[in-house]
């Protein structure tokens, strides 16, 4: 079963607000084992509402069209598809009932203009809004189901769960289930080369590659009558992957970001983690404090930007910072020293940088960078050269400090086994 | 001239990732004057790209097509693109220099598909490529023109606004010039309710509201054939506007963002600045390092995220933290004198509260905030309830802080205007 979202607003359109529905909406629709091809935004204006949804009826069988279902002249969205679909307004009773106590409820008074809202398709499926006054409807024909459903989040996702996804269910076989493995440290270029063989041989799981900073994510998705059937068939794949990959897997878990990784693995050995931040200027530290539960390993951090800051609170030498200067592979040795003694923690970082746009020279150009990582006292310093503007190469400091972690406390652990510990 | 968006990936279909690039490339293309009346998604299928592509351009002057620029076999919108215009791929030599040069910067070796972002159609208008290997472009016909642009939003938003905002002025006849009123600590409703008089008359300027987290900004902009013209239009509507909100106006600098206004209303003063920073967990600090030049300001700072730390690093009492708890009024004005007698930073500020999902009570729910402002040893400490996830509740305490920082400098530069100077 195919079927394609529109949604409607002008605001859409202004980028006034970003469409976090359409997110929602197709989510929901793959889980549920729905094909979509098509996505459609277009404003409130029926002529143009009309032509997007002759066009999505006709390579469809679902559309699910959101927003301008309010009680404003400009909310024209089921009357177009009334009338595209053939059938009459006419007053739904329960609806009155309904929006009548929506408004008692709140000691409200209704607006003339809501009594539009109980105006419904003559035939529709009618899906209850508990939120608020605006129903939603499912409008059938022969060739297609077109599913209207109110803007507002807070109306939509509650009525999408309790109401829709039962519609749905009843009018779809089968599933879709899909699970990512999540790489760190590898580019996406050599992943597609690598897995070639796998992604020019795909049908049934299909593989998918996906680039996020310092990032690749494979997605395998697979069809089924079942989610055990569909779960048979992406294992093998997923397991092949990760063998290829071994350490370069962070997490086979959608919900899983690398900060959580990181996080998970110091609170899964008990280590505490501390951050020295100069250039990413408290962005580390932001990140992994993102991370639930993250108070268990994370107390206290410190951004040093000023070098009377690194001297005076990670006690980085004068010397060093005169000889070498602050963004070098000395400093950023000495502050990652300073805050592990400070702290206490397991496991410090300390990342210096020059992020621009000023401060760049040829010797030390913008986007130089040196991320310190000590594990109980077993410190690696490497050197790194982003490119980008001042908030790029924040960012991407952030995601080598949190890689350049993970693979030191792994090397750790691996050391520790084999009894090297220093 | 009239614009229409089709952003290319499965994520999209799929739900993975929320559409921030249409939301992006609408509001810009608002503000240049173009009118968009349409926006699609669909997935890495040339078929469907193609029809998607060919409804787009039939209605459309220009149409941006984002994504699908990548090395690897899926990424194919530049093909489909191509084929439709009419044009052939071929080698572009610089694009081949410009990604060699990408790799050995990063001591990486480029694999074979890299080489496939070096074909380009024939013709067509390259925009670089600063902070990625593939190029943008602009492919040219008699009807239409496409312009292509890389996926990944760190690609995109410079790529756009160093090449394609240059390349769109050239072919909007006319002038087309905007300035924004950023306000903060003011409600978009209530500015649209204020403003109902300019926006119900506007016809040339025009005037939209967009709302931020905490902040409103409101474009004016003007068509007319001259700078001068368009400026003589735009000048009294914004000074309406600035007369109306008085201080609430931040910046009407359109490159100015509140952390900017912050900072410069630091430096301008020669006043130091310092965080102590429990559950935004160095969020703050790291939006007012992202200004540049914002070191003769920002010298340190703390994240204090366990009790401990708060003790230890900024001398919260025990007994506060006993009676009064870690997240109160109390231990955030203990926090910013602590902050303040530490690092001697002429302002102060300390956030304390529960960013959830858990650590919430019925006294104290989720979404409670304390931050705490000091200015030269005059202290102010203001309670917060903000709803949300973790990430959504910790910017808007970010956004706050920055907004109260701004208010108790104002005040005190005021105060010692009048003498009353503490």
């Amino acid at each position: 079963m195919v079927v394609e979202l529109i949604c409607v607003g002008t605001e859409l359109l202004l980028g006034n607000i970003v469409n976090t529905n359409a997110a929602y909406l197709s989510e929901q629709c793959a889980a549920l084992g729905l094909s979509c091809y098509f996505q459609s935004v277009v404003g409130d204006q029926a002529e143009r509402m009309t032509s997007v949804l002759d066009c999505a009826a006709k390579r469809s069988d679902i559309v699910i069209m959101c927003g301008g279902l309010g009680p404003t002249e400009d909310d024209l969205t089921k009357e177009v598809a009334a009338k595209y679909c053939g059938k009459e307004l006419q007053v739904d009773e329960r609806s009155m009932e309904r929006i009548a106590e929506y408004f008692t409820r709140r000691d409200l008074k209704p607006t003339e203009n809501n009594w539009k809202q109980a105006m419904l398709p003559e035939g529709a499926v009618i899906f209850d809004n508990n939120n608020g006054t605006a129903p939603g409807m499912a409008i059938e024909t022969d060739n297609v189901k077109v599913i209207l459903l109110p803007g507002p989040p807070n109306e939509l996702i509650p009525m999408f769960e309790e109401s829709v996804v039962p519609y749905l269910k009843k009018l779809t076989p089968g599933i879709i289930l899909s699970q990512t493995v999540k790489l760190c440290g590898v580019s996406e270029s050599r992943v597609e080369t690598e897995l070639k063989d796998l992604i020019d041989n795909q049908t049934n799981p299909t593989i998918a590659t996906y680039a996020k900073t310092g990032e690749v994510h494979i997605r395998v998705t697979a069809k089924a009558d079942t989610k055990k059937d569909a779960n048979k068939l992406i294992k093998p794949v997923v397991k092949d992957i990760k063998n290829r990959y071994g350490q370069d897997v962070y997490t086979t878990d959608e919900a899983v970001t690398l900060e959580k990784a990181v996080v998970d693995l110091l609170i899964a050995n008990e280590l505490t983690v501390t951050c020295a931040e100069s250039c990413t200027g408290g962005l580390l530290s932001a990140r992994l404090i993102n991370v639930p539960g993250v108070s268990d390993a994370y107390k206290a951090g410190f951004v040093t930007y000023s070098n009377k800051a690194k001297r005076k609170l990670l006690g980085v030498k004068k010397t060093t910072l005169q000889k070498h200067g602050a963004v070098s592979k000395q400093t950023a040795e000495e502050m990652v020293k300073g805050i592990a003694l400070e702290t206490k923690a397991d496991v410090a970082v300390a990342v210096t940088g020059i992020a621009g746009p000023d401060g760049g020279t040829k010797e030390k150009p913008v986007g130089l960078v040196y991320i310190a990582c000590d594990v109980k006292g077993n410190t690696t310093v490497k050197e790194f050269h982003f490119s980008g503007n001042r908030m790029i190469i924040r960012e991407a400091t952030v995601s080598a400090a949190l890689r350049l972690m993970r693979s030191c406390m792994l090397e750790y652990f691996s050391k520790v086994t084999f009894g090297e510990k220093k």
